[in-house]
């Protein structure tokens, strides 16, 4: 045989192999998949490297830009993922990383996450995942059971039914809120006389069927970005994302939010949807769902509900009144991957009415074809994992008094820190937690009361700088990788202003109120350095200023 | 302490074992983690049933529609799983499994994918992603290279450039096509002069400024679903996707193209995009994407390629030549979950242009913050998993010349596959594979003869049985579970008419020439069934009136 069809052969051997041979358990990936297996929490912990390398270095382990020609052992690339990804990736299940909607897992995630690999089902159509179809259906009436509190009856007729789904299981929270407002945008434009509806002739005709200059979605300014997204992509435009303003807890102004429709139909501009918010990302705050409702309903649009956070409250008996109105939402986004503790990856969307989806119907040849069961006709998406048989695992597993307790651990623990950051003499609290997410800020006690007596313009002054100390602070704590807070800009109602805060997600029932002291107290030591106290120099001579009337005035 | 309370306790005590304590390997779960770890494609093998039970009595199994009040052991669960899911799933990884687009996947895949489920990190941003996200930018990079050719100074330019980036990872095919033809349209519709983008102002107003009546987006009738629903979607309308006729090859017809452009021009619709195909669904067919490209440029159009399935074939030194062109698209759909072997939830869409996202860049307070180098930036989604991690792993350890193997084998058997069914006495091939996907029907040769001398009438009134022996003929096997393959409707050139057709995509590496042969064979047993007799007395009857006349005019 000559030496180039050996080649080829022996290449082509190899290949088989990594098709039919799995790797040996003393393989270096063989190992690490058993440490994972044995103990995930020791891996992670072991693995990751705490301490912060810059981005820039971490690139330079990821800069080859063409593909290699000549394949790679699997236990060299196994020993370049241990020292080069997992070393450097973050540990987002460390009890101290309260900075994002990031937790700890339960166990049984992981092997049955394998198990779904392991079966690479394509949800699109029961031709390429036949029981999990079912399954999904099934998780999708148990998440709308819990929203709507519907019959069994209903239940029992649509939960299966093969023309209608009850919602979308999806990717996450984004593609939940479009398909929300691409539902919404279709009914509001579906055929009629000789209209053929939005689907089909677009939006511009739409419009002037409706006899309206344009579709307004309404929401408050602490929205998902993913809504101005969503604005663009369905042609609406983000002028059209309609923030408004919120009042000194965060929630939506009832008051603005009915002038504004009084405005916008002024404009000839037609609203399309409010957008309520169960769990807003920056504070956790929920939005009147019920006044929300009463003025939806009075205007003819859709309601939503942006619960991609906040849904799973539904599971506390002692707090889910907080979502009170939930119920009349025409749809609700809930996002698997934040509190029903899923992987990355699961989100929904519900559909009170279970023909609400026809809005976004759509057929092939080849699948999805009329009267089948396949879920793909009413999902954005086209392939897509059997990711629901996780969250199908986590309601079956941990149930809803499990999922209860969890709800109720986290909101417990915003609390609790709440009262640690107010007695505290060195930070203040920029929002009261509803829910388990809370802002707040270093802000020693004595630039507190300055700032009380201070005018706009000087308040201002020391704002900019305690927000800069604020800034260096959460890159220092994150840099140090020991615990991570996130930080965002929030106009803060008492000082009138947009403030750098810090924000808390409390949603890892692993983490402890001794972690959260700790949390405080490293943040404590970060602001000795040096660069902090030279800023914290100036603001105390900009209080200096303001103390003296201040005290006077009191005198 | 009180009974309840007693009772609160223990039930968080039990919560608390989830998160901290694994399966034991000789726990249901741990066991079948361990099998599938062992032998993945024995354990489908040993636990896959293949005989389909009727999907409704499957659904009996999946009916509860509400969450269960009380937390159910982890090995309970896992019997459940190992019972009524995994059994009744489908075996996509068997070589006998060829109707769509599944294949076994490589080992290594596994392992992987549990440390990817185990790190859990986010990739909208690098605090929830860090080393992730370099990769991902590095995958992009190594795939935009396999396409568009660039310089290395170019991807050192552009590789990690906070501002930009070079492409989407998504979670598949229909959200890459969403995102490319979002940018398009953003692009066409970009501020100028008084007007500050569609994005901002919406579709409406956007056609105002440029003054036309519609944008249509242009593709052959073989056109991916996915196109219609992002018409609607991108609020363009499916009225304006334009689907233009095929030649013989199921390529799109150019002539056909040009006058349906001229068309629209005259119509005041302005062309938004042409969108070619590589690798169409249901043929596998390559649209000629030079001719279109020069076409696009003629227009000033974007021209996307829809290569979410032939992409690959860039791989192969001898096939390459096929998606010649294809360097000149704006932007091109890769699905990873296809021809990349990796797991479901994986797609990429590249842009040739580095800047060409900025279209739908979007930034918000607490993440994506301008100069950072969050990839959710440019993303259509919001959080999304660590996959591009896989699509890093196949690329690295097949290599190159790995999935070059891969592709010629793929359509090596495609070409074995059409010849054995040209030469079957009781098939035809309805369309000649020029990549690996293929489609035929039971059709025996003296009813093709017949056809072929029948006149328009004749041979509607046969095709029209012929037609429901194929799709009992794909129900059956499907349902015996041994073999399969899909169906779809097709315009076959030669009939003048859309017939029924039994499709095979052959990307499976351990599909052998024995395993096609067997195909056959069991359909060829399936017709032997009485129903199906019936109707081909039904054909032969009516051939009957045809032959004779043939016959006498040969003679």
């Amino acid at each position: 045989m000559p030496k180039n069809q050996e080649t080829a052969r022996a290449t082509l051997e190899n290949l088989y192999r990594i098709f039919t041979i799995p790797e040996a358990p003393d393989s270096t990936l063989g190992e690490v998949d058993q440490a994972i297996s044995r103990d995930v929490a020791g891996f992670l912990q072991a693995h990751i490297v705490a301490l912060e390398r810059n981005i820039e270095e971490i690139e330079a382990d990821f800069s080859l830009s063409f593909i290699p020609e000549e394949p790679t052992f699997v236990s060299e690339y196994a020993e370049f993922v241990k020292e080069k990804l997992v070393a450097q990736s973050v540990h987002t299940a460390a009890p101290g990383f309260i900075g994002h909607m990031t937790s700890a897992l339960p166990y049984f995630m992981l092997p049955l996450s394998r198990i779904m690999t392991a079966l690479n089902q394509n949800l699109v159509k029961v031709e390429t995942s036949k029981a999990f179809t079912p399954l999904e259906r099934q998780a999708l009436a148990m998440l709308h059971h819990l929203v709507y509190q519907g019959e069994e009856t209903f239940y029992q007729q649509w939960i299966h039914n093969s023309q209608h789904a009850l919602g979308s299981f999806c990717s996450g929270g984004t593609i939940a809120n479009a398909t929300a407002l691409w539902v919404a945008r279709n009914a509001l434009c579906a055929p009629s006389g000789n209209f053929r509806g939005i689907a089909q002739e677009g939006l511009a005709r739409a419009l002037r069927h409706l006899d309206c200059d344009g579709l307004a979605v309404l929401v408050s300014s602490r929205g998902h970005y993913s809504l101005g997204k969503v604005a663009d992509l369905l042609g609406i435009g983000r002028d059209n994302l309609v923030k408004v303003n919120t009042d000194t807890n965060n929630r939506i102004d009832m008051t603005q939010l009915k002038e504004t429709c009084r405005r916008l139909q002024d404009e000839n501009i037609r609203p399309l949807a409010l957008v309520g918010i169960a769990g807003t990302t920056e504070t956790g705050s929920v939005d009147p769902l019920n006044e929300m409702a009463d003025l939806a309903l009075e205007l003819g649009c859709h309601f939503h509900v942006d619960a991609a956070w906040g849904g799973p409250t539904l599971f506390s008996d002692r707090h889910r009144h907080l979502l009170d109105g939930i119920a009349r939402a025409d749809s609700v986004t809930i996002d698997a991957h934040k509190q029903l503790y899923v992987p990355m990856g699961a989100g929904m969307v519900l559909f009170k009415d279970p023909t609400a989806l026809s809005a976004i119907e759509h057929h092939a040849n080849y699948i999805l074809r009329h009267g089948s069961k396949d879920l793909g006709s009413h999902t954005l998406e086209g392939s897509r994992p059997g990711m629901a048989m996780l969250v199908h695992a986590g309601l079956s597993i941990i149930g809803r008094k499990g999922y209860e307790l969890l709800i109720n651990l986290g909101i417990e623990r915003a609390n609790s820190f709440s009262e640690m950051i107010q007695q505290h003499a060195d930070f203040e609290l920029t929002n009261t937690p509803q829910l388990n997410i809370l802002t707040y800020r270093y802000c020693p006690k004595h630039v507190q009361q300055a700032l009380a007596h201070a005018t706009l313009e000087q308040s201002g002054g020391i704002n900019l700088l305690i927000d800069q100390v604020n800034q260096l602070l959460q890159k220092d704590q994150r840099e140090a990788g020991k615990t991570f807070v996130s930080r965002t800009r929030l106009r803060i109602p008492i000082y009138e202003q947009e403030l750098t805060v810090m924000r808390v997600v409390l949603a890892n029932p692993l983490t402890t109120d001794e972690i959260l002291i700790s949390v405080l107290d490293e943040q404590c030591t970060i602001v000795l350095q040096q660069d902090i106290q030279s800023l914290l120099q100036q603001v105390n001579a900009l209080c200096a200023q303001i103390a003296a009337p201040a005290v006077s005035a009191c005198a």
